[in-house]
């Protein structure tokens, strides 16, 4: 993977985390979504805001996965940002003042690029495993990685002391 | 990896996602717990019950990624199930009434066995990297995948139709 030209004030791990594999990942499918290089929103809330859905296509074997989940559910996925640098663990994004450690960032640049939203289930076919989803803010083609029920007892953090 | 003998009801993959890598995994850190095999608990509401906190060991080299991380931030933790069979796509769960595909559940037996739960930081020491976190249901040893701040905007379900 090119390592990229770091922008000022940002710094690069010694070495690249995607050639020291400690385990594998399966792609389990593909999201489906309007977005490009050239209009992809911003965030989810931006995606969400154009009105436009995506879709999941599962793939081959993994739709008898789905039984159990609902039209309406909320789901969380997990996806690959497979056109991501991994390793620039201290980063400059536009929106922030100075540099930022990857881990305080949701910046689909990280160690390993596992990008997450919470989206609703807009549609089921378990027979073709296509899932419709309300919105995403990803390119069309991401590989999906992990899809999970929403739990507000595990998701939402605990009260602050 | 052991395929593992199925529950009455459970179905399996034809293959196992673990032979079938698309992506490389690099465990960035170890999730340092007081939970084994035998007193491990079930979920991460027990885990709190118990006042017991837990912390993270970060990798050489991650250490300059925790800035803008702060005490009493909430954090979303991503780690590797390593123990865990990727290839149980219909599971039958000892709280459920029957049978239930993966992704309707938390399992950590997944394709890709990585889970997740919202914690709060309550320590934080970019000299070692090590993070204290109020509570986790993993057992001691287990490899860490990712750290993001937990957003509101992107982690909190849209509301229902």
């Amino acid at each position: 993977m090119h390592m990229g030209d770091p922008r000022p004030g940002e710094v690069l791990l010694p070495f690249d985390p995607s050639e020291r594999a400690d385990a594998h990942v399966h792609f389990i499918g593909t999201i489906r979504s309007p977005w490009t290089k050239d209009n992809c929103p911003k965030n989810i809330g931006r995606a969400r805001e154009t009105g436009k859905g995506a879709h999941i296509e599962l793939g081959d074997g993994f739709e008898i996965g789905l039984e159990g989940l609902s039209v309406g559910q909320a789901v969380v996925l997990l996806y690959w940002m497979d056109q991501s640098h991994r390793n620039i663990i201290l980063q400059r994004p536009r929106h922030a003042d100075g540099p930022r450690g990857v881990f305080a960032l949701r910046s689909p640049a990280r160690p390993n690029p596992i990008a997450m939203c919470t989206v609703r289930i807009t549609s089921l076919d378990a027979s073709t495993g296509h899932i419709g989803i309300d919105a995403i803010d990803v390119f069309d083609g991401t590989p999906l990685v992990d899809l999970k029920p929403w739990l507000e007892t595990v998701d939402i953090p605990p009260d602050a002391d």
